[in-house]
């Protein structure tokens, strides 16, 4: 988990190099969200799934890069004014904090479109049809009928009456559809038909939903000093979550049923996807 | 050009169905901004500089509602209270005005998100090699280095002192890399080798700053039941253009200068040219 951070620092620290031009405070301010912060979870699946099927690391890297740069773009967004309103993200001021909200906006504008160029990139991989596979599928995690339109659903939640169907659906689409995309890179990466990613989905589908699990269990349970972000949000919100659904002990029981059923889903693979087993566990036991 | 609208507008209209579900206000948004209004130069020159090659129609007009959709994500954030604070676009109120200001920012990150689906989609060409360089440009000429630089350059451009140098690096970023794009689909459709493609750089180059000089000159002097938007927005914000730099008289010559240049740039062309022709003597002449 370490090298991928240093490694997506390093890449994010080349490709955001600041201009020596009135966009300068632009890419500082891309900068000052994606560098240093946060737990690279997406990399991480990406690199780790790829590993299976013997890819080369720095194609999986850039895969991972480009579903982080979307990741941290819908976090810049979300913590407008007008979204969340939030202060505090991986520890420190958000964006619009930083900087002002103009910039924010762009920063977040700027990120999505750097993923698209950093997959579309033959540095990503030297046959255009995995490069065209890779940019249609995170294009479509990233959308309307994945992260954005889980974020609207989410806008509706805080008014309307959600029960445990419309929360899945709801999270399937808003943190789901990224992971999702992580594992299906690795596979796209290499190459392994559409048939044989059946195991991968499922494992992508629970370590989602468990991962969010937890992370409703942390806005409730845990501290700011360690998810570097302000906590108890959801219940000020008036948003259903698994917790307020379930309860905090049910919602514990239930990711990890989640987690057993991920690992489930990777029988068919030896000791190679052990880190994707370690990352599962993580995304349940983890306190940030 | 009423027939590509209509194109556009049809092909928008299957993209963006709305779905049964909580997502239907965020589609609708999406609808609002992107069908039924503005000029369509953008699909419009990347379909005329596809005819030059004898591309499919069809592969055209979705490279040209690709750039129409980041086109269309930039004036709906840009509109937005803490950007520009617009009320009327296109002649209808602005999307944070119609919907509100969460729905703006995810129906602009949801067309964002759509231009690539749509270029990384076979229905755009059947070679892989040609959706990955679509998507390639595209990105770069929406991101940092692109538009969202220009815009950032432009948010600077009312505090700084700007000459006329850094007010035409600011539009080749902030319109130039999208209008430059359209002409480099065409290429890319109808596989066009980089060297084979100055003349359309060229023509791209003049074409938009003459356009840009054009809209500078209907926001001091046009009237606001025709562009459909506010007027007198720059000396508002009291921001450098072409027109208060040069005055009205000579950036209306400077605008016909650069049809002149850009016409030249078309020598090499027959009549297959014609309809690249008479949209550059449309950008000035324009009323809207």
């Amino acid at each position: 988990m370490e090298r991928t951070s240093a490694d997506i620092d390093a890449l994010f620290s080349t490709l955001l190099a600041v201009p020596p031009d009135p966009r300068a405070r632009l890419y500082e301010a891309m900068r000052h969200a994606a560098i240093g912060g946060g737990k690279r979870m997406r990399p991480l699946l990406a690199v780790a799934a790829a590993s299976l099927f013997h890819v080369d690391r720095s194609h999986a890297l850039r895969a991972g890069l480009a579903v982080e740069c979307i990741h941290v773009y819908s976090l810049i967004h979300d913590d407008l004014p007008c979204m969340d309103d939030d202060d505090l993200r991986r520890g420190k001021p958000t964006v619009h904090k930083a900087y002002d909200e103009c910039t924010a906006i762009l920063a977040g504008d700027s990120l999505h479109a750097l993923a698209f160029e950093v997959l579309a990139d033959p540095a990503t991989h030297e046959d255009p049809f995995v490069r065209a596979e890779l940019v249609a599928e995170l294009a479509r995690a990233a959308g309307p009928s994945g992260m954005a339109g889980g974020q609207m659903i989410d806008l509706a939640a805080a008014s309307g009456t959600f029960d445990l169907a419309a929360v899945t659906r709801l999270q399937q689409l808003k943190t789901g559809a990224l992971i999702g995309f992580c594992l299906e890179a690795g596979a796209i990466l290499g190459r392994v038909p559409a048939a044989g990613r059946t195991g991968l989905r499922g494992y992508a589908r629970d370590v989602g939903l468990a991962f969010q699990i937890a992370d409703d269990l942390l806005d409730v349970e845990g501290e700011e000093a360690k998810t570097g972000k302000r906590v108890g949000k959801d219940g000020e919100a008036g948003k259903e979550t698994f917790v307020s659904l379930l309860g905090a002990e049910r919602a514990r029981q239930q990711a990890r049923l989640l987690v057993d059923q991920a690992l489930e889903h990777l029988q068919t693979f030896g000791s190679e996807a052990d880190l994707l087993r370690a990352i599962a566990r993580f995304a349940v036991e983890r306190d940030h």
